[in-house]
């Protein structure tokens, strides 16, 4: 096991009817800015709850964050929250809105002149508004980890950034506000915490025997779970399963003393910035054509993944290793997330470009093994067409 | 899953040579109070290096908390505390010095009369004093969350308490700090982790997925390497994976959503406390007794372990199970701890009066279902001769 440092101070609150628990978590009286996207949450009455919670705080709402949350739009949420002299943030919303959040409780305080640099720059985040989200989609982790990925849509760049001072206070994960959700954003939240939680899992052995079982856990149990939340999604149960295993996917518990990859993650976000592919339909598409180039580099947590989550024991272990990749792709397939380039209509003539993005953001080195350079980065692109 | 909140605020420091980032863990200046047991960690240097880390603290220091802390040693510290004006506690041992400190830490403040209203009256913690803890025993999960056991021996009673407040600020476990560890204080450590496991895990199904399978990976996980670590103490490997099981057995993450038990835990208490067995001989005398004791209630979740932790397939289900819990026996024999009350030299004469110390101690309803009344201790007793 590697040297790590754990420490995830956000409170979960979990389960129905907790967002009426909402009212002793935010200090009274403070002036609240209630952060939400596209209007789900109007809809199908999770604001109102949260209003209602918050009745005894000064509440100001800023709605309209996108999907891939933008700096254009969250610079105007960040000069409301200065006019209005907001305390604390409560994100309503899914991992756009929560990052989003992120970036303005950063921004807020930022004492420079342009808050992208904490983005671009990595300028250290010193102070931070204090902040809680309600989550509405389980799939990022968002509500329990302290990292945020930031589209600027005027470049065209999707980039990550983060701070020990970006966990949520608390989150409130009512699994019974995400049944509203089109079985789309279902199936990618499932694919995205798959990924997360491999991402963390298939690199090389460790001699971190609990983080390998842990990941093995949440993979299965995403597995099994995953195809039944999407095809009944008010079976309260499987629902609930699907979005504790999402925030435990990416809460830093898992990777925790063990090598991580992120390959897929860098590569996939050129996709999205580029083609507008959603997050996991990027990932869906990167990781096994990612996983068969990186093959031997693999090779052994391949064959473990391959007994331990797919249960295959026969035959010799480069085929089931190779086989537990495939099984991997049909269990995208299956929750109708597309795994090839063309089928996204991407074809061949666009790999020059992404291969181009990834070096404009400095993604020369990637992987576990610092080797996936800008021509393996090719090569898994051409893999994936 | 049944609706949780879950919080754990407690940073983990982990690995190889980590005492040396104390320093910049405890506020500089601060008058720190150092808490210690029966002098190994004098012996084999821990001190000495949490002495080095501290140079920038203003340093007192407390030894001689024993096995089962005592409220009698306790109250000596806290008298010491109060007049050198502690303003920050450092725990450097195992379960009982990291349990004492707690009381500690609730007691020098508590604005009542006797702190031991603390324990006996579960008088609420308002105000802690902050502490960290430097792990040299991996076994009772103190590291990593607010919960504490005291014992009055003037009263034979022994009994736990907690708040939210007494969650350590950090705690640092170098897994190389237990290497001096006797073994027999190490195959404790294995079955206590164990317990702890399986009396969150082992009670009925309630379609928390992800806990059953992170359960399962800890008790794997403490088969495995359990067994390797008494053998080679200074395999790194081994001792690290069983360190950072042993915190997780106990950090509220795997109870989070599910029902327990903690009757073994409750009536084994009885045994140290009248008998001074060792807390893990007392579970490992109490659990097998009891799983066959509450055979039928626990039926479905004994299948379950039966097979994914056993990897029992063959046979009919109530055979599988029953051999579970036979292996569980013989695992901790394995280990070197007995687990029949006679191998301690206690008889059926002392069963009454065991009983009687659970009824003097409220303990007349427990169990998940809490139907372990007294009558079905008694019984659980008799069959742990």
């Amino acid at each position: 096991m590697q040297n790590f440092t754990f420490h995830n101070p956000t409170k979960i609150i979990f389960g129905k009817g907790r967002i009426a628990d909402l009212g002793a978590e935010v200090p009274a009286g403070q002036r609240v800015l209630v952060t939400y996207g596209g209007g789900s949450v109007l809809k199908n009455g999770t604001l109102d709850e949260v209003r209602a919670a918050l009745k005894h705080s000064v509440v100001t709402e800023f709605g309209g964050i996108e999907p891939n949350p933008s700096f254009e739009t969250l610079m105007e949420a960040v000069k409301l929250a200065r006019e209005t002299r907001t305390e604390f943030i409560l994100a309503v919303g899914g991992g756009s809105v929560m990052d989003g959040t992120k970036f303005i409780a950063a921004a807020v305080p930022f004492p420079g002149e342009d808050p992208w640099d904490l983005v671009i720059r990595k300028a250290p985040v010193k102070k931070a508004l204090p902040f809680g989200t309600v989550l509405t989609l389980p799939a990022t982790g968002s509500e329990m980890n302290s990292g945020a990925v930031i589209t600027r849509k005027s470049i065209g760049a999707k980039l990550a950034f983060g701070s020990p001072l970006l966990f949520p206070r608390f989150s409130v994960l009512d699994p019974t506000k995400t049944y509203s959700l089109p079985p789309r954003q279902v199936a990618n939240g499932v694919v995205d915490a798959f990924v997360h939680t491999l991402e963390q899992y298939l690199t090389y052995p460790a001699d971190a025997p609990m983080q390998d079982r842990f990941s093995e856990g949440l993979l299965r149990t995403l597995i099994e779970v995953g195809p039944v939340t999407l095809r009944e999604p008010e079976q309260y149960e499987a629902r609930a399963a699907f979005v504790w295993s999402a925030t435990l996917a990416l809460n830093g518990l898992i990777g925790a003393g063990v090598p991580q990859d992120w390959a897929t993650h860098m590569i996939g976000h050129e996709l999205t910035a580029k083609f507008g592919l959603d997050h996991a339909q990027s990932l869906a598409v990167v990781l096994p054509a990612l996983l068969t180039e990186c093959f031997e580099a693999k090779r052994a947590k391949l064959v473990q993944y391959a007994e331990r989550v797919w249960d295959l024991r026969d035959g010799d272990a480069e085929s089931r290793a190779r086989q537990a990749i495939e099984l991997t792709r049909t269990f995208f397939e299956s929750l109708g997330v597309k795994t090839r380039l063309s089928e996204y209509g991407i074809g061949a003539g666009a790999i020059p470009g992404l291969v181009e993005a990834l070096e404009a953001h400095g993604m020369k080195a990637l992987g576990e093994h610092r080797d996936i350079t800008l021509d393996v980065s090719r090569r898994i692109l051409e893999r994936a067409q």
